[in-house]
């Protein structure tokens, strides 16, 4: 991890979750982690708008992510905290943490270094449409926005992050 | 229901999940369903690119999805399916369906009715940024584009879809 430390408690940065009607419209944040301790996280680029990535959060990555002002994830996978751009450097700078109405999302508006967001070198992981090409058959993917804007080989190590 | 009928043979829409760089740079879509048989999507406004929702799917409102050309979930908390819009007639049109790299999280773009996406009666789920107001205090919420833009009360009978 870039940079271990000490999170410090944690439970004291959200607050207990209350009923629907606080949980809707007020203005203590008490996030829903899930069975699994993760909350979903979608990243928008704050100038483009364009949807780069949806990634999860633990309390932990939440924690180091407002503390840092940079993009920390858990992946579920690896079963990890990451620091996204810890090996490629396109880390992601947050401008503005939002959550929706139950408090179980959480959208990130971020600026991203002059690079991609996605590990096979696009700038958004959503490279693919999904089409139906005839009435019967499985449905297909065509490639849309699918520059590459970094070579991946060059940047990761078989890491990903 | 709005569109009971027959669903048909759903496995077949989709491609079994084969290596990752099929899954990842392949024209077939194998989406991947979690534990629960759902996979998660983000909703954005085709016109203004708002973020406007998340919600899950399954194969069978993926399916209806993709049929009708207007956006089916699962809701996990009533553990039923649901077509958005049904009681309040804020359906969301289908421009396009993008899948992520890993083909586990769906992007709809959407032309929405003249109205909210959120059941609080605005137009996204995320009316509320997290702001930090003091260094040892909890994270509070702050109000951001909240306008409501139909009244909650009116639209729904307790359903909110």
């Amino acid at each position: 991890m870039a940079t271990p430390g000490n999170d410090g408690d944690i439970s004291s940065l959200f607050s207990p979750r209350g009923a629907a009607r606080e949980i809707e419209e007020g203005r203590a944040f008490a996030p829903k982690f899930d069975a699994a301790g993760l909350i979903a996280c979608v990243v928008t680029d704050l100038r483009t708008s364009e949807l780069l990535m949806v990634a999860h959060m633990n309390a932990q990555a939440l924690k180091r992510t407002v503390d840092s002002g940079e993009a920390w994830f858990y992946s579920r996978s690896r079963q990890a905290l990451w620091k996204k751009g810890e090996t490629s450097g396109h880390v992601l700078r947050i401008a503005e943490i939002r959550v929706d109405c139950d408090q179980d999302v959480l959208w990130l508006k971020v600026r991203q270094a002059d690079a991609g967001a996605c590990h096979t070198g696009r700038r958004s992981c959503f490279y693919r449409a999904v089409v139906r090409t005839a009435p019967d058959a499985p449905l297909s993917l065509e490639f849309r926005d699918d520059e590459r804007v970094f070579d991946p080989t060059k940047v990761y190590g078989g890491n990903g992050s």
